[in-house]
């Protein structure tokens, strides 16, 4: 019995937080929104899958309007035909022989593609009856490796060696399953340290995170460096000496002020540096991790595709991987960065905050633990509390941890209400 | 006095050329389109900017959205206090605390800051009275330098080496002038050797371009490889063993292959190699380029930004530095290019072909030459023979060489009856 996509709705869905500071770093100040999109099928279940790309408010018209410049490529496709040629579903949408020129895979457009390509998984494992990461997590090492498209990558990893990991992977599996139920996936907090609060502000909300028991936290830097220091030295004396203190940047350093900075930071031992540079710069990743060792350097949720990614591993420029559910051609090409982060041994923790980013990415951190990585060692998903509640099934914590999500699908399913509320520039919260 | 920019208007302009077969190659397949802006102004003269960024068809509705969700950076602002501060307009654009995210300085956003840019600098050029190269070659080293953002570049150059760069050429300007006014600016055709050609076709018009009098001459490769060794065979066959043959596999090798498939186009002894692999690949390029040596690695085209650009050059992935005049931010984007180019003693030739691509970049290679480059050794403009009569100041050749463009302003501006004719999807050519 095949199912067939019959069509893609999309939804232009903004929520207000410029106005409260809240998301407010050194280069960013958005209202947080999605460019959603509903798979619609003929399954006389009514199944549907759902995906979105992230945006930061103005030019979601934009992501919106590349998924509907892309849709054709997914409308009238079986679920089947998808399944049985995963690669040639993937490039007909990142090497259209049109659309490639305005990336090419990067940006807008590729963004949209994360969209669509989530949005057809959230349909697969709605139809199989199993979260995200349990249908990765128990799919044959040969289906994992077919979703992958090494096409520019093949200098890193190889499909032998990626089912190499996989197999691998399926080793102990249960027992690490048995783990994250009992235990829960690690996680850390971004919610304390944006460049919006002031400093007492940062100091209560410190506190009450370190309360609720959370044990690694990320500040924001980039602004004026001695600002920096004082509320870094806020947060290292509320949580302690064990505690882990992450800093973000999100690239307002050039490469040499990255590397005098951190050498003032480096005070506070800070566990990463996020973003010291700008994204694209995977030399400048390169020299600076160098400079600032042992200090970590964390980048990804803006690195533009499986490309970028590979050069940062292959310089040895990151020793934290933070891939992004939707920033990049969805699943099929997060799994590639997974799998060739494992070969280099670097550890994945993705990003998240935004808008239903959390929800993405847990599933991607469990399967990569459960059949990947195989260790939680230097292994966390970031965690903000923001707009859970549009969601249909959020995620779920309990002492600074992820706990495994139930329900089928990618979690990425948006209450219709909500759609309707925050829909812009028609939806009531924008009239 | 004061010029205002009061309004933006945008057209979504397509020519209908993927039927033909022209521009074909291993990976695109367009209709030649142009997200096309006017920036109209309250200067009694009636004097407008004109700027765009070139698309391959479909999407193009992307781009010109893009330049709509940009203008309010722009509209409003007076011609005096953009040149007062360059840096802190072309930030407005791109910096925009949310739509930053939609790239960072890549894709649709990037491209459309490029088309707002250049409607600007063309703008600027008309009031000036003069083409853009004179505007650029005549303008004082102080305002040249204040016009680049040195933002994530300054590991790679200080704005005092720019200074210097600029300042050397100021010796010898009028000399350089009054040879190219002699001569033309050299160039090189890529007409001949679309991959959608049969042989005889290549071999035809390979013929007619040498009896033209060009002397260097581009083919596509990237198909099944014995194809493009016999290709290759003919045009060399065609051009003898001093004119220069070039090769262009449009990104569809990944690293290996590139460097086993050049190993076997050697004989025909390419002068270049143009995008082996993907473009956001630095250190393939670098390898690739320490493999193939002596044949030059080329690349730019799609080349996302000014970071892009300063890793090809600090790892020595290129031995050619293709800028294009609207995939990167405009005219102050491409300064930080040719100026890097400069200090690591690249020359530079432009990407052309599409529509108004040659009309833009002429102005850029030959401010290049009489200011910052000063040889012509291995410097060439690319030539495609299309679409030149959609625009008001189209380019001129003689004998394979570009004429000096004389109209004021960028030659960006395009025929009024041919926006009409081309509009997608309501112009007659597409009803």
């Amino acid at each position: 019995m095949t199912v067939t996509i019959t069509s893609a709705e999309v939804h232009d869905v903004r929520f207000p937080t410029a106005a409260a500071g809240d998301g407010s770093d050194a280069i960013n100040r958005g209202d947080y929104s999605a460019s959603y999109v509903e798979l619609r099928t003929d399954d006389p279940s009514g199944a549907f899958g759902a995906g979105f790309t992230f945006t930061n408010g103005r030019g979601n018209e934009l992501t919106c309007g590349a998924i509907r410049a892309l849709a054709h490529h997914v409308v009238g496709r079986t679920v089947e035909e998808i399944v049985e040629s995963p690669v040639a579903f993937w490039r007909s949408l990142t090497a259209d022989v049109q659309l490639r020129w305005l990336g090419p895979e990067k940006g807008v457009i590729h963004m949209a593609t994360g969209a669509l390509v989530n949005a057809v998984w959230d349909l697969r494992a709605k139809l199989a009856g199993k979260p995200m990461w349990r249908l990765l997590a128990e799919m044959p090492t040969e289906e994992l490796v077919a979703s992958v498209d090494f096409h520019h990558i093949s200098d890193a990893i190889s499909p032998a060696e990626a089912a190499a990991i996989l197999d691998k992977g399926l080793v102990g599996l249960k027992e690490r399953l048995a783990e994250l139920e009992q235990e829960g996936f690690p996680s850390y907090t971004t919610s304390v340290g944006w460049l919006g609060y002031p400093d007492e502000k940062v100091r209560a909300l410190t506190r009450a995170a370190y309360a609720d028991g959370w044990r690694a936290m990320k500040m924001k830097v980039g602004g004026p460096v001695e600002d920096d220091v004082r509320r870094a030295r806020i947060i290292r004396d509320e949580i302690g000496p064990d505690a882990l203190l992450m800093m973000d940047a999100n690239q307002v350093w050039d490469v040499d002020e990255a590397i005098a900075n951190m050498a003032l930071l480096a005070e506070v031992e800070p566990y990463w540096i996020e973003e010291p540079t700008h994204a694209d710069d995977v030399l400048g990743h390169a020299r600076i991790a160098r400079a600032v060792a042992p200090i970590r350097v964390a980048t990804g949720e803006v690195a533009a595709n499986r490309v970028i990614f590979k050069q940062l591993l292959q310089a040895e420029a990151i020793g934290v991987c933070q891939i992004d559910a939707c920033r990049i051609g969805g699943v099929n090409e997060v799994l590639s960065v997974i799998l060739m982060a494992a070969k280099f041994g670097v550890p994945i923790c993705p990003h998240a905050g935004g808008v239903g980013l959390c929800e993405y990415v847990q599933h991607l951190a469990i399967f990569d633990y459960l059949r990947v990585g195989t260790s939680l060692d230097g292994r966390m998903v970031e965690y903000v509390d923001h707009l859970h509640e549009h969601f249909v099934d959020p995620v779920r914590t309990r002492g600074g941890r992820y706990l495994l999500p139930e329900q089928p699908g990618y979690s990425a399913t948006m209450k219709p209400a909500s759609i309707a509320e925050f829909s812009f520039p028609d939806g009531p919260a924008w009239r």
